[in-house]
């Protein structure tokens, strides 16, 4: 059953990256990658944080999604592009396929954010609302694609898409060529294997670290097991960590070389939150900002060493915001403890 | 009186912030100026935000930091420097001292945040804590420099911080050649002028407006008086407004060519933060999301224009965004309004 994407697999390459790079750089800056020193004396490491979330719409995504419509043939998605979202994937490619002029429809769940709607719409894209949660989206979309003749875009299963997110990678072993750790939320998986593929060219004594939720750890599991897990339920407060399953693709590459996922508490998660606010003043989502509590959690294995944070996203809505800050203690201030 | 700065502001030139581009942006990258639509769609105009907040040290006054330890002869800081802060002037200093190898002595006021103070010390600078106010910092650094010999860094009347501070201005004429308008927060004046001035160079059409709080008025007041203003205080919870006058050097700079300033009461600059959160996904502080709300009270004169909202940056600490959250309506949640 993998036998497929362990051939696509090895279309993820640091050629088809640096492809990738050369296009869609007229489209993206690079994104900065900061030394914090403060957040480094309370890791007991020294802490860079690669920021994702200063790109347009807000997460790595949309370096995926410019190098899908950079390489898909145009009569593929000729009907349009298809693709069901709760966020960062459905914005990433309402803007890149505005830019590209092919129709984006996006189907999120009836619970899904208004902010992030509105914004996907503001895209130009069309919004269906569908079904309960993420999942009831995604069958959804197979109806649609038998009725319509959508492409429907399976995100962390399409090489193209890895090879514009691998763009992440490259920028992080320029900034900082003697980079020890490198630690990555795992929701489908797309952004911590495009990184692993990174540095198994360029340098592959790095330590790639996974981060997962303690209620969504579908890859910490396929580890144990030995296989490829789809879990009954992925329900955790961190929307980009919140997948049953990671892609298969994502898999196979990650398989043999992550040996090691961080699992958060849903606490832990919220002072992830916390701690980006505080120590780096940036609004970082939930799977953006994990990094950075992972990384307090095994502090002592850090120790003295040149990590990378990946701050993959920044769309965190006013709801969630709130329910961070005043989780703990509605009524403190001015500490992230 | 204000002949010195006359004089001094000729060397405030797009000359010398293309030099200052060459030199600074091997320490810093480009930041990026974002189109949002959905943002757009709230103010009618089209809608640009200019994102200082994503530099490090999380504010544009990097830019002049780096300029001003570039350019000034080392004998003049054989003694170290020294400024007054309540934050970003002093952050900015402090990261690029370290980077030149020159001590920096900061001088904050006993209210201060110990967030910023944290950080500013971080960057190994001496953090000296004193007086009441600002004001009472700024004083008591004038017997610093007659004890120590010290460097007394003025920022906003330093021609090489201003020429550092407009390549900021530059980066916005190359992204968006036919802009109309930019908004952008007074505080010490030096950011505004600087962006005046490369724009009289490329385009003299652009409309430059000002912001500043009801509560800490002092350009506002010097173009109703004609005349160089300091106020008895300036009383505003955005600290980057909180200037009881602006500088001499932006002073004369401005003077003659920005005829509009918008004045912000204490609670539309929290509607600004909440705006800058839900409609960008950004942090920004309180004079950073100034320019966001600014647009949306002059929406009607904007109407149709692209404009350009510079998030000079992001520095805001939890209690205040805690504040921003809450102000209005400590329960609802999902809405910006």
């Amino acid at each position: 059953m993998l036998k497929k994407y362990e051939r696509l697999s090895s279309q993820v390459t640091v050629k088809g990256i640096l492809k990738a790079r050369a296009a869609i750089s007229h489209y993206i800056s690079r994104t900065n990658l900061i030394y914090y020193s403060d957040l480094s004396r309370i890791l007991g490491c020294e802490a860079y944080v690669k920021h994702e979330n200063h790109l347009p719409t807000g997460s790595f995504k949309i370096r995926g999604a410019l190098n899908f419509f950079r390489t898909i043939p145009q009569e593929e998605v000729a009907n349009g592009v298809l693709v069901s979202t709760r966020g960062n994937h459905g914005l990433a490619m309402a803007w890149a396929g505005q830019l590209f002029h092919t129709p984006c429809t996006v189907v999120v769940p009836e619970n899904n954010n208004p902010e992030i709607n509105r914004i996907i719409e503001s895209f130009g894209a069309e919004l269906i609302v569908h079904g309960r949660d993420f999942y009831d989206a995604q069958f959804y979309c197979d109806e649609l694609v038998a009725a319509a003749g959508y492409y429907y875009v399976e995100q962390g299963n399409e090489p193209e898409m890895l090879n514009g997110i691998g763009t992440m990678g490259l920028e992080i072993f320029e900034d900082l060529p003697d980079v020890d750790v490198i630690i990555c939320p795992i929701g489908g998986g797309a952004g911590c294997a495009s990184v692993l593929k990174v540095a198994q060219a360029i340098n592959p004594e790095v330590e790639i670290i996974g981060v997962q939720a303690e209620k969504a750890p579908a890859f910490y599991r396929s580890l144990q097991q030995g296989e490829w897990v789809v879990l009954d339920d992925a329900d955790t407060i961190a929307d980009g960590l919140a997948a049953r399953s990671v892609y298969q693709l994502p898999y196979v590459i990650m398989r043999d070389h992550i040996r090691d996922v961080v699992l958060l508490t849903e606490e832990e998660i919220l002072e992830g939150i916390r701690m980006a606010l505080t120590s780096t003043h940036n609004l970082a989502e939930a799977a953006g900002a994990a990094p950075i509590v992972a990384a307090k959690k095994i502090a002592e294995r850090l120790k003295g060493k040149k990590v990378v944070l990946v701050m993959t996203g920044g769309n965190l809505d006013r709801t969630h915001l709130e329910h961070a800050l005043c989780y703990d203690s509605p009524l403190s201030s001015g500490d992230s403890k």
